[in-house]
This record gives structure tokens, C-alpha cells and sequence, in this order.
């Protein structure tokens, strides 16, 4: 179903790397819903993945940004104006990585520079992009950013490891801009804390597919699909949430309410009943 | 703007009273993105406000109960069901009242009586609610029940009085239930914190004008007015937020995630110089 | 080890049952580090209980009271006041029950007046016991007046029913009246969240015995015990915390800033494996 | 009052600048308890504070040292050890600073370099100081780590500036952490969210005086001095709260539960009287 919610909206969209990416999905809504925008990633990613494909689909131009590079941004932010037509009205951030993850260095045993690039790359980027978009003018009145987060930024969950940190910073770096863009502009930032989204980063999480299963028997409705986020997504860029912001809003079937539920308890005693028997 | 997005949703708003009532806007809103819904309060309300007005404005039935009444709310839910022909979509529940603060008892000096009719009136009465609606099986699969809150269920604010411990178990039902409906029939409970809003409900606070006035300012967007609220009502009706539930989303400008803001600080110094002088 | 943090300081220690319960090793605590109270609980419980024991080890006298009865509550503080000598410098209330979860009746088939009894055993209560101190003016400054809650009011564990929207209000008590009783006599007002205990209250609750090996281990520090909380007491009941007001204080090695640890996910992939073979 | 709260246990205390630092407090406080401890700063700190007389006062060594230097942090772990005679006990953290606030650089118009510096010092040397000792086991089974931080983290207060997210960030370092070193030794570690603070830090933040007169106002207990941050300093690293980890504890007179106070309203409302003269 589509409402024309975002008609005559231009936006910039960070983070699709492949279908399964959630910013794919939001990119695609976006376009069902009437927005015109351009796409953007480091060129690594855009190497990799088939953005292109997304970007023919919807119309949209790619733009390669390493988004911790403020050059980078203030291009990205002026190409997108050029191209679309005007200032931008929505914004989304869906950019984080590890390499301490991704090299096996658990969390006790940081590599302080690659720590330093997590906070960098996952947290730091959203402040560049805020500052760049600010100095720059670059967002209508009434418009909306928003950043994709995880619920380790407020309980821990092993293997998250210095992601844990970063969504941490990130969300706090949407409080603090949030009362500047919101005061001086009218903007609103807000971040997304998502189920666990199996996409090509999420997979790469210690454990993931378990989690995946806990989560989707603890939440009532079950985990929120990256098709869910892209939804919430839409409603958050329209104009039906003009007084919302510096908001970490949960996307999750209702896991971050929940303690324990029948369903996953059913299956917890199973494994305690496994233990014993070995 | 009108979007289609509740086309073909039927549902049922509690707590309209006069145009000045949240829950009149949020019928508005309903009504022109395509809903047909009941209006429901209790009786001496039904005298003393305007609601028939609203009714005709909208096509909509108003079916009179008192939301602490087991019996007169599966009247409820099943007239309405009768009239919009299947199950509902969508609740709004938007009640509250202290007598205690009507008769200017302070939070020390509750009378119990008073106490209990606050947390039957402006909690248990969702309980109720939910409980009828289940056994009934009279909200369809997907749907989605609002509750209005404030955000003195986690910070108090002199004045507000035993009202807080009522929208602090509000919120709790709104989890508690949530699980419940969630995992059985994936129908979504959620409750918005609204910004102090003048309505005659909110007017009766003490120093209600005053703290209006603070919240403004220290907003980044401003309060949310009864029309933002509306707007975020149909967004958690629609089909945009099939996986949130179980939350308490905050519609305020911005004011649950400050501390202080400049602005404020500037009225607040100024007293501060007056006192002195005094 | 004691330290006589507790000297000269007089108490009213509410809810011990028999050697299981959190109130009576709180006693017992409180006694090592020198304070004298009194005892008490409902008629019922004393004589199911073994409290006289508690009493005579504690050199304590015990006061037969309803919680619920503002009259009981008023004899019990004029009498603590006259065998202690003087006015009270801490009280702990350890109350609640559910006729819902006694008899089995789950969340949405909840008997209302077993409901109201649930919150005005296990919340309204506290209130009741604040008023009367209050208007008694039975506390001295600087006195501190401690709670037990558990983290069902923030996320909901199925099985705990409506001692959730209990503990929720009992807690937003805890800050309401806390904001009167700091402002008028610099009393503290607080709540611990305390692990899932193994007490007589605790072991009715459904599944209890697989939620407590589930939360012992996802907790770092493992379940806290009832001797453990009588140790955060003592320190929130000491001259150590008078600033400490308003506050939820989880007593839990952990819980409730964790997700999942790696420990209780070992249990749960047996318990998924196990599932998938049967 | 002295109880020996921490008699036998060693310590070391970062943070110690004057007699106005709360780390200063929490040393005067730790020695009148019994604990032996080494203080620490940056050499720049060392030389215009005056910590050798608190070093002299309380029988302490001072050890120069570099939070931000792995190096520094384990040579400091080392001669702590050496000095004292055994592992460490409890460690206070008490460092923040940021340059973009020193150079009045709003948050907009951050510098880069002063951003991850103010993230270097402020948040990620406590993960270097947690890893550090960690590695060398310098931590006893049942030991206490304490950083300070400030409701910032939560909600936004003009001027605090990037330091509002270098404290989301420790404070979620101290969850990552805490999961990590209470699963495998049994090591506590929390943070202390303070009251605005009167420290030579404290004071270089924008309009810091009104904005304590605000606090006090409002909490119902006054703002927490460093005094009662010592007391609670002291509570946290003792016996008595042996399963209290992963927390973020405010210390505040019950700030962070309020809203709005009457105190703080009137003045206020004074402000807003003498605007409408003007």
C-alpha cells in the first residue's frame, strides 16, 4: 500500500548495501510513498554491493561518501540539493561497523584504534552529518533525521561488544542535536532501536542466529522485519510526527518491554533439562 | 492532508468532550484519512459537552458508557461492531480524572476514596477496556489501542498529584496487556506521552499555565499541540506500526530528552534577579 | 562484619514472614549494625509465621497491623514511636500479593476486586503508611523509607500478572510521595529492585524456579539474595546515602542493564536443539 | 562519622585536583574509612592542584599518570599494587574535560579533533583503565570501580556541550564492562550520576550558577555536594552492595524523578512576570 506520505519530499538515504540492507528497503518505500532522494556509501560498499540496481529502481542517483570525511559530506549534501531540487527533508543513517567485531577481539581486549573507529564510523559520522547539514543549511524546516540503533546501547548483549558504546554515543549525539536542529530549525532527529535485522552486517554479530530466535519468541509480535522499519521509517520522515524528536523509538514486536515470555521460557527449559540429562 | 491511511479501519474513541479535547481532534484526523468509528464517554459528559456536534461532523455514532463498567463496555464493543459492521481496528482511550485534585486535596492529605476512583477511572478503566475487547474477540488481527499518557508517570511535577501513580500503572497495563493481546491476536498497545495540553481536562491542573509555558520553552520543537497528537494517533492506528508495541512514545517537542534549555534558563535567571531585588 | 551504621537510628520493619523473607534478614541486619525497631505484618501472617522468633533475637516487640488500615497504620507508628523512644528513622515496607496469580486467574480473565486488592495491598499501601507518618510527623529528618519492587513494573515476565501494574504504581508512589516527604522533611523515599528471591511471596509465582536460574544466569554478579538486599538496605537506611531519593535501585548482579549474556544463551541453543529434534 | 567501611581494602583515585574536587572528598573520606590508596592526575594537574597535600593528609602516594595512555594506566596499576601491598579493591574515575567547551566551540560547530579528545579522556579511558587492569588481574574478586558522570547523559542541558555524549558513552563502557568483569572476577563497576557540582571543572561550564540554583530547586533533597557523593563513594565500594553493578546511580536530592518543584516554579514565574514588563 502506498499514501503519497513523503510526495515532494526529497531525501538522502546512507547505508544500502544489498536487499537485505534495511536502508534498501526504506529507499524503496520512500520511493512508493513519493519522495525523490539520492543514495550513498563508501565506495567500498558501493563495489560490493549492487546499490545500483536500487538506485535504477527508484530513481535515484548514487553519490559514493565515506561518511566520517566532513569533505565528503558537505559534497554529498550540495550534489543531493542540485540534483533534487531544493533542501532536503529526510534523512537516513544507517552506517555502522566494528573491527573489533570483525577480528575476533572481544571486548576486554579492544584494539584501541579500531574502538576509535567503531565510535568513528557508527557514531561520530552522525554528528559530521548533522554538523554539515546544519553549517550548510541543508534541511527544510520540519525536516527529519533519523539513525538506526540497537538496543545494546541500553542492555548488553554479548558479542555486540563496542557497538554497545557506539549506539550509545549515537543516540546521545541525536539528543544533543536533536535540541539544537529542533530550536534553531524546527528539525527533528530521532534514532530507530530495531529488532536483531538479519542483513549482511547484522549476520556478523557472535551468535546472531540464536539471538534472532530469542528475540522472536520474547516479542509478541515478534522480531520487526527490515519491511517493518522501512514503515516506521516513512511515518517518522512525514509530516505525522512534526513533534516528535530527540526520541530513541523501539521497532522491535515489543522486546524492549518485555522480561520473559512463555514462548522463550518454553524453550529455556528445554536446554535446562538437556544440561542436567548430560 | 488527508492520506487514506485508516481506510476501511473502524474503530472506537473514548474521551471526547468538547473541541478542545484531544480525543475530538484525533476523531477529526480518523475521520478524514477514511475511518468510520463510535464516540463514547460517560454520560454526564455526553450532557456537558458538544460530542453530538462531532458526531455529525464525522458520520458517527455516539454510544454513552462509563468506561469502569465491565457491563456498559461490552455494550460498547458490541454495538460498535454492529454499527461499523466487524471487528475494530483501532481504540482510542483517552480518560482521566482525580478527584482529589478537583477538591484541591494534595497528594499528603489523599482522601482513599478519591485515590482508588482515580486509578479505577484513569487506569483500571484500560484494563477493562482490554480485558472486554479480548474475551470478546473484538479487535481484529493487527489492530492497535492508544493510550493518552503524561509524563509524570516518571517525573513529578508538583500539582499533578495522585494523577501520576495513575498514568504510571496506565503505562504499566499498556505493557502488561500489550504481552497479552501481542502474543495472542498481534494487536498492538501502546500509550503517547503528551505534551501538557490545555485542554479542560488539563486546565484544572494548579499552575497549569505556567508549567505550559516552561515546557514551551524548554521543547526544542515547542509543545505538541491536540492536532500533532491526532497525527501521531492515526500513525500508530495505520499499517505504518505493525511491530511497536508495549511503548510509551513520547509527543512533546522534544521535552522528555532535556534537561534545560537555554531559553528557559533566560526566563528562570530573570526570576532569579527579581528575587533578589525583592 | 558490622560497622553500627545503624546506631541509635529507630525502625519499623513491615512483611517478615518466617526465615525466608528479604524483611526478616533485613532485621537481622539492621540489628548487627545497632538500630532497635519494631516488627510487624498482618494479624494472619503472624500467626502462620514464626516472627516471634525474628522478635526475640532482635529484641524487638511486634505490632500486629493491617497495611491497608490507615487506623492500624496509625497505632502501629504511635506505638513504634512510644517503645522506641523517640521518632522513627527508617521503615521498610515488604508487601504484596495477588489473589489473581493465588487463584490461577491470568492477566486477561483478572477478577476485579481481586485486582483492586492487589494494588491496594502491594501499592497503595505505601502510600497509606507515607500519609500517616507524614501527618504523624513520625519520621525524622533525614529518615529513610525503603520499598521492594521488582523489574516486572519496567518489563513484563508472564506469570507475575497484575503485581506488575502493582509494583509500577508502588514505584511512582516511591517518587510522588518522595518529592512531599524530601521537600517538607528532607526524608528519602526509595525502591529496590531486587532479584527474584526464593521467599514464601516469590515461589508462587508461576515457572518461578526456571525464571530464577534464567535471571542467575544472565546476571554477572549471579541472583542477589535476600542477604544481599538486607545489605543495600542497611547502606540506604545509613547517613551514607541522604542525598539517594526518588530512586528505583536494582539489587540484581546485573540484570537489568543486560540483554543476554553468553551463559544463559548456552542454555537456550540446547533447549533450541532439543526442540528441533523432538 | 566513621564506620570502617573499608578497612584492609586499597584503592587508587583518579581525579584529585583541589579541595573542591569530589575525587579530593571521596579520598578524605576512603582514608577516615580505612582504606590505603595511591592518587592520581595528569602531571599538568599535579602540578597546579594541590593533591600533595591530600596525599600528605591521608598517608597516600601520587603517581603521575595519563588516563588516556594504556602505558601510564599500567604502570599505575603496578606500583599501586607494590605500595599497597596486594590487588585493588575499589577504583574511583573522576575525569572528564572538553576542549570544544574550553574554546567555546558550540556543539554545532564542534572541532573534530577537540570531539574524539573530549571522548578520549572522558569516556574511553575508563575502558582503558577497566582493560588494563583487567589484563594484569589487578582487580580482587568482590572489588568496586566507580566512574562519575551527570544526568547530561540522559537529557540534554544547554552548554554541557559534547560532554553530554562522552557520558552516554562511559556510562554504556561501564555496562560492556561490568557484564565483562563481573562474569569473570566478580568486580562491580557502576557510575555515580552527581549533582551539579561546584568543582573548578563543574564551574567552566555555561551558565553553571543558575543552573545549580535551578537544581536545588527543584530536588527535594538540594543538590548533593561532593561530600555526599564521598558518603556514597564509600557505600559503593564497601560490602554492602556486593550485587549492585551495570548501574547508573543518581546521587541528586531526587532530581532526576522531577518535573517540575514549587520552589523552582516561582522563581519562574517571577521570570516571566518581569518579561512581560519589559
Amino acid at each position: 500500500m502506498a499514501y503519497n506520505l513523503l510526495k515532494g519530499k526529497r531525501g538522502i538515504i546512507f547505508g544500502a548495501l544489498n536487499e537485505q540492507s534495511i536502508a534498501w528497503k526504506v529507499a524503496e518505500r520512500a520511493h512508493q510513498e513519493g519522495a525523490t532522494f539520492t543514495l550513498t556509501n563508501v565506495p567500498v560498499s558501493l563495489r560490493f554491493g549492487t546499490i545500483q540496481q536500487l538506485a535504477d529502481q527508484c530513481g535515484a542517483t548514487v553519490i559514493p561518501a565515506d561518511a566520517t570525511s566532513v569533505e565528503d559530506l558537505e559534497k554529498l549534501f550540495r550534489e543531493s540539493m542540485d540534483i533534487l531540487g531544493g533542501k532536503i527533508d529526510f534523512v537516513l543513517h544507517s552506517i555502522g561497523m566494528s573491527l573489533n567485531v570483525r577480528k575476533g577481539k572481544e571486548y576486554q581486549e579492544a584494539n584501541y584504534n579500531f574502538y576509535e573507529k567503531t565510535l568513528d564510523i557508527s557514531a561520530i559520522s552522525f554528528h559530521k552529518l548533522l554538523q554539515t547539514a546544519y553549517r550548510l543549511d541543508a534541511i527544510s524546516e520540519g525536516g527529519s533525521v533519523v539513525a538506526l540503533s540497537y538496543i545494546a546501547a541500553q542492555r548488553i548483549f554479548f558479542g555486540y561488544n563496542d557497538m554497545a558504546d557506539a549506539k550509545s554515543a549515537l543516540e546521545s549525539i541525536a539528543r544533543s542535536f536533536g535540541y539544537i536542529y529542533g530550536r534553531d530549525r524546527k528539525v527533528r532527529v530521532n534514532t530507530i532501536s530495531q529488532s536483531p535485522t538479519l542483513t549482511t552486517a547484522g549476520g556478523s554479530i557472535e551468535g546472531f542466529k540464536s539471538l534472532m530466535d530469542f528475540s522472536e519468541r520474547v516479542s509478541p509480535l515478534g522480531n520487526a522485519t527490515a519491511e517493518d522499519c522501512a514503515d516506521y521509517c516513512v511515518a517518522l520522515f512525514s509530516d505525522l510526527t512534526r513533534r516528535v524528536t530527540m526520541q530513541n523509538l523501539y521497532n522491535d514486536g515489543g522486546y524492549s518491554a518485555m522480561g520473559m515470555s512463555e514462548a522463550a521460557m518454553e524453550i529455556y527449559e528445554k536446554g535446562l533439562k538437556a544440561s542436567e540429562q548430560a
